[in-house]
């Protein structure tokens, strides 16, 4: 069995099921469900805050092979999941799968609950970190999961991903389970990846360390979804969820690319009133915007929106009237965090609403223009953020994917090589993203455009924008880099990496 | 077959189905469910605007006996649901389910499809106006289903009311479906009425007369739940929706009903800081806020919210910092929705966390004080605002059960005689909602506390407030008009009176 793409996968995997290979971004319209929910409704009188998490534990149907889910909005200063696992382990519990939107290098304790056999499935759009490498080697006794951010909302609102219990790091609760994250020491601005988990889970935990009288304004996550609420010391370490300032790159060569990005984003046409943008918080991605808001300065354009998770730098767009809103799912710095807070025109989505290919129209299905990276591009332009060259699991696609399919324009800017490695290959390591979803390629060596976007080749000529195919960029790079050898790993598939619909993309295998 | 009440109902109602008796108000804890939503995706690049109502028409799989609901926001300068009604009537189609939040008497049109056939069921949570009258004169071919603006919410989100299509009037859209109330011509404030329509409705279209450039700021309704949007000349007159003003009553009558009643609400001992309040838009229930607020005032007392359909009386409130937030389902003036589009501390509300029961707990489970109306009530303390002593239905519950079985203090504020009628009976005419919801009653002659509440009738003696039975209120108020007749029906079942939780607590027969 195999992609439409040609990667080889089998009819089933252990510890994963049926397979059911990608065959195209945006094949399936028709009809789509979101499931039905149980709920234990709440009375008048009864009282939802318990003491401490041990209490929380004793109300809860806890079992062996349950699943529970948690958001990644405190990033790297997150507290509450490995909080949370332990106390599981603590009770004996076994073959846990735990649904994060993300982990990070902080989760390095799960680590030893997964040798454990306490953690035995994960789920999540972006692994890093200690935990990432366990997978990589083999120590997860079920293959990872690997969604998208759009893909995730999907799985979970179709029961897909069925959570048994959603834990959510609240940065602000009231006793009634009212929740936002803009107040509270551990304040993250939006929580975009926790509503699904918060709506469709069997239960639904606030866990907080900021506890405020009812009720809590404004109101994120409603109560009528929270079952229990929590107190804890502390839910996150602020210096790990923030960085607090958003620096572009000052690299020269980042700098060629985004200029070069730049000439390719006038010459598409899309920089006129009502355009909207997404970019990452990366250096290079950031040195774009700041092309992109030099034009739109000078031409006097005014866009409609730009999305994604929210730097400082794109609020200073919104701020300078560039933009008229924001759609933010979520906050990457303080700056974003302080704007999402007092300007009304910087506005929440839910993951669902961002990237669920099984909505009535995302977020994505409305931007012009996206900016991505890449590990690996192959010469059918598909794209790898999930491994590194050897193998190694070091990301995933987050919304990687679910932005390059509904962009009308989407360029990946990247360096031509990097660490002594040419980033196009004949076949990427683990495709993240299908080609058909990538338009341009920009790096310091030149442009290569999807030869599928005709209509774009055409415009890029008109513009004088010197264009060379993906082969000859690659051939450029090898020539510098020679040619590398193809990543050799064991059989064990580690980790099975999920196009936003649901489909099978591809596989990761054990690295040796 | 009986209420726990002692109303006798048919197992079956033609038209209706199975009856389903009213035991007890919040007596079902446990699992409840959220339905299942198909929806058809939307897939990068498709539209959703259509030219016109027709096109929409086309695009919607019509068929005879379908439920197609509306929202009542727009009130008595609605126009959508005529302009829908209508122009499905000219394609053809009968036997439709109107599924409207309210009926006014702007919808007088809606009698003649009912005399044509053209719709043959109805349901709403609070009917007046021809419509009412028709019904009520047996004209409908269905008994109508009244329910409670909680048990709507419910009824959607359980599936118990299916709909096919929901046509949200919506003062202001983009085009790709993102809704909100508070820009346009017909600007009302908040949509809490429509939220479950939007999202549980097989098919939701938003008809605006102001439809803004991607994307509508703020977002009531996402994108992610809206089909297709139409524009329409007008979906509303500004002059129906909002009354302008809100006057507190200058009746002396009505003046010493409100003053009694802030005593029994200063007595109950539940005037203090973090204390919530929520009373209607009538002249006395305004009268008992403007009394309450005079205590706060002079108590210093800060509450936490106020809540329901909101006036400019509770901004006011608000502004003063007598509350620290306003819960708003619905905005009853000019006032209150401009301070919803302003004040962040405004918050809205869907009316399913407003007084859905089978959530994990809505806004009505934290009220402390409710100020409620009534037609009549019985020495079961038992309230009628459905139908008039001459068994005419004239209204209906709206949030008058929902609040009741949610507040820790249900108040009736009412004169003791209306239209040289007495208010209080043996029994009401219609049990809209029932005696063990309702604590106090207050009339110009004296107050009666519901036997059930000793603990109240304690406080009350403790603080000299005069109490009297509501049996010795009865015999006053007899004494001067002399006892009514107990009202005459024909037999057949003209409307289904359901409680918040589905169950039935009454039915309506047909009038001479």
């Amino acid at each position: 069995m195999a992609t439409i793409l040609g990667r080889e996968l089998p009819d089933t995997v252990d510890g994963y099921g049926e397979v059911t290979p990608f065959k195209g971004a945006c094949r399936e319209g028709g009809v789509k469900t979101r499931k039905a929910v149980k709920l234990t409704s709440v009375n008048p009188h009864e009282q939802k805050v318990l003491d401490n998490l041990e209490q929380v534990f004793d109300k809860l149907n806890l079992k062996d092979g349950m699943t529970i889910s948690f958001h990644h909005h405190l990033r790297n200063g997150d507290y509450v999941l490995n909080m949370v696992v332990d106390g599981l382990a603590k009770r004996g519990l076994k073959d846990l799968t735990v649904a994060a939107s993300s982990i990070f290098p902080i989760h390095e304790p799960l680590v030893t609950h997964i040798e454990n056999g306490v953690v035995t499935g994960l789920v999540a759009n972006y692994i890093s970190g200690p935990v990432a490498e366990a997978i990589s080697k083999g120590k997860l006794k079920k293959p990872a999961i690997m969604q998208t951010h759009g893909g995730r909302a999907r799985a979970i609102e179709s029961g897909d991903l069925q959570i048994d219990v959603a834990f959510i790091a609240a940065p602000t609760a009231d006793n009634y389970g009212n929740i936002n994250g803009v107040y509270g020491d551990a304040a993250c601005g939006t929580l975009g990846y926790a509503m699904a988990d918060a709506e469709y889970a069997d239960k639904t935990v606030a866990i907080t360390d900021h506890l405020v009288p009812f009720p809590a304004c404004p109101i994120q996550i409603s109560q009528v979804f929270v079952d229990y609420v929590v107190q804890v010391e502390s839910i996150g370490d602020a210096k790990g969820i923030v960085s607090g300032t958003t620096k572009i790159t000052k690299d020269p060569v980042a700098l060629i690319i985004a200029k070069r990005a730049a000439e390719v984003i006038k010459a598409s046409g899309l920089v006129k009133d009502g355009m909207s943008f997404q970019t990452g918080a990366g250096g290079t991605s950031l040195a774009v915007a700041a092309e992109l808001k030099d034009i739109m300065q000078r031409e006097g354009v005014v866009g409609s929106f730009a999305a994604g998770g929210v730097t400082g730098y794109l609020v200073e767009m919104l701020e300078e009237g560039l933009f008229k809103t924001l759609f933010d799912v979520q906050c990457f710095d303080l700056k974003a965090i302080s704007s999402f807070r007092n300007n009304s025109t910087h506005q929440a989505m839910s993951a669902s609403m961002y990237g669920n290919p099984h909505t009535k129209g995302a977020v994505v299905n409305c931007l012009d223009i996206m900016i991505l990276g890449a590990t690996e591009i192959d010469t059918e332009f598909n794209v790898n953020v999930t491994t590194s060259s050897s193998g190694m699991i070091m990301g995933g696609s987050g919304g990687h994917s679910d932005t390059a399919a509904g962009a009308k324009l989407s360029i990946v800017v990247t360096n031509l090589m990097k660490a002594r490695l040419p980033i196009i290959k004949d076949k990427v390591t683990t495709i993240t993203t299908p080609g058909e979803s990538i338009d341009v390629v920009v790096t310091e060596r030149g442009i290569a455009v999807n030869p599928r976007r005709t209509d774009l080749i055409e415009k890029l000529r008109q513009a004088n924008v010197p264009l060379l195919t993906i082969e000859e960029l690659k051939i450029i790079a090898e020539k510098i880099t020679g040619v590398p050898k193809t990543v050799q790993t064991l059989e064990k598939i580690v980790a099975v990496v999920e196009y936003r619909d649901g489909s099978v993309i591809d596989v990761v295998r054990q690295v040796y």
